[in-house]
């Protein structure tokens, strides 16, 4: 499944209130949309709570397992904002105030920059800062972690920012819709996977309206492979049976 | 975080089409809600692909460290419907035919019950059938992990057949909404939290409506604890910034 050329990803969100339903995820939903239009392969999404131990555990995890890993969320002055002491601890790095955070939320808030403030210039020793046009404060990167506020405006604006940095090849996709019954396709769809083992087959029944009963979806960054696959399956199926193709 | 009385669960959401956005998941939403609801404390939510080696893994791990496992998708015939077999590599059982599910296959297909159709009575050797009312098809169980397919009608009339088992003590919550900025706020709400650690305490910035700029959360099964917790802190609250409390 995970191909060659192919790089991936993995999103931990981070926050008790998603796990107890007070807020919503908006965050993992848009980045998901992006990260595929980027061509990139999302391979986890893994929600945990405002917990270090936790935290360091699933950057450790994932930051070992997969190309780049986005958080969201856990990153404010408060008791529960523990994202980047959990970064931190992933890599075995202390934390230090870094002098070019510490110098930015000394110029911006002046008078004001109290330890509340000042709190927010501490980072794993050796952050890279990114700076994205339009940003008012940069992205804290440590090593292929990528770690991102967890309210939805200002997650999308700072991911928008550095989004070209990830573009890689786009995934080539073919749909077909059927009226078939997902039992009596399998053995076809089975043979078709087997035969093209470099193109992702999905098949995903539907209930919930008439028009069609499976959907199948045949997807590889190599477009000739997606379109061998697609000819190999439509040949297979029942013609009168099949609704559309995409 | 994790209270002695609390049950505690994952949900592991399998699928490729999750991951790639042709699907938005609707499941782990609906169970998040319904756990709360339940009294149950959600732990973690991860998202994978249609991978037997990554299932099995997820679930093992979930399954040690949680009291209750949910699946989400995964359970139909095809190729890329993995779930059982990793359910049954995580705690190293066989794959058998299920002798009662095999019955209840034939006797609802009649001649119809093809090998595709009676692949689905395949199972984790001494695997639990659940039934609830008005289900037609069982919940399959194997130790605390509970498989249910990945269609949202069906997860949830699955889910709602079978979940008066998992009700507990529910939670008690208050919250906070006040017009303080986060950051002035964060001594005074570190401190409540430090003096209250048996509730669990969040803050949660506004930026998208003018009405309040935080709104804190006071949560735990014992309610004089969170009233406890809820009284220390109004009293360190700016009283002409507060907007209401819940």
């Amino acid at each position: 499944m995970a191909h060659v050329q192919e790089k991936t990803a993995a999103i931990i969100v981070i926050g008790n209130e998603i796990l107890t339903g007070k807020s919503q995820d908006e965050n993992a939903g848009f980045l998901i949309g992006e990260l595929y239009k980027l061509g990139i392969r999302l391979r986890r999404i893994v929600v945990i709570p405002d917990d270090v131990d936790e935290i360091s555990r699933a950057v450790r995890e994932c930051a070992a397992q997969f190309d780049y890993v986005f958080t969201s969320g856990g990153v404010g002055p408060t008791h529960d904002d523990l994202t980047i002491e959990g970064v931190a601890r992933a890599f075995n790095r202390k934390m230090v105030r870094h002098a070019e955070l510490a110098a930015m939320i000394r110029n911006y808030f002046g008078q004001g920059a109290d330890e509340a403030r000042m709190k927010m210039a501490d980072a794993p020793e050796g952050a890279e800062l990114i700076k994205g046009e339009g940003l008012r404060w940069p992205v804290l990167a440590v090593e292929n972690v990528y770690v991102l506020p967890g309210v939805p405006e200002y997650f999308r604006s700072k991911f928008l920012a550095i989004r070209e940095r990830f573009r890689s090849k786009p995934f080539h996709t073919r749909a077909v819709f059927t009226l078939e019954d997902e039992f009596d396709l399998a053995p076809r769809l089975n043979q078709v996977a087997a035969d093209h083992p470099e193109v992702e087959i999905g098949s995903y029944p539907n209930f919930s309206s008439p028009d069609y009963r499976v959907k199948i979806t045949l997807e590889s960054k190599e477009a000739p492979a997606v379109e061998r696959a697609f000819a190999a399956l439509l040949s297979l199926l029942d013609s009168s049976s099949l609704v559309r193709t995409e």
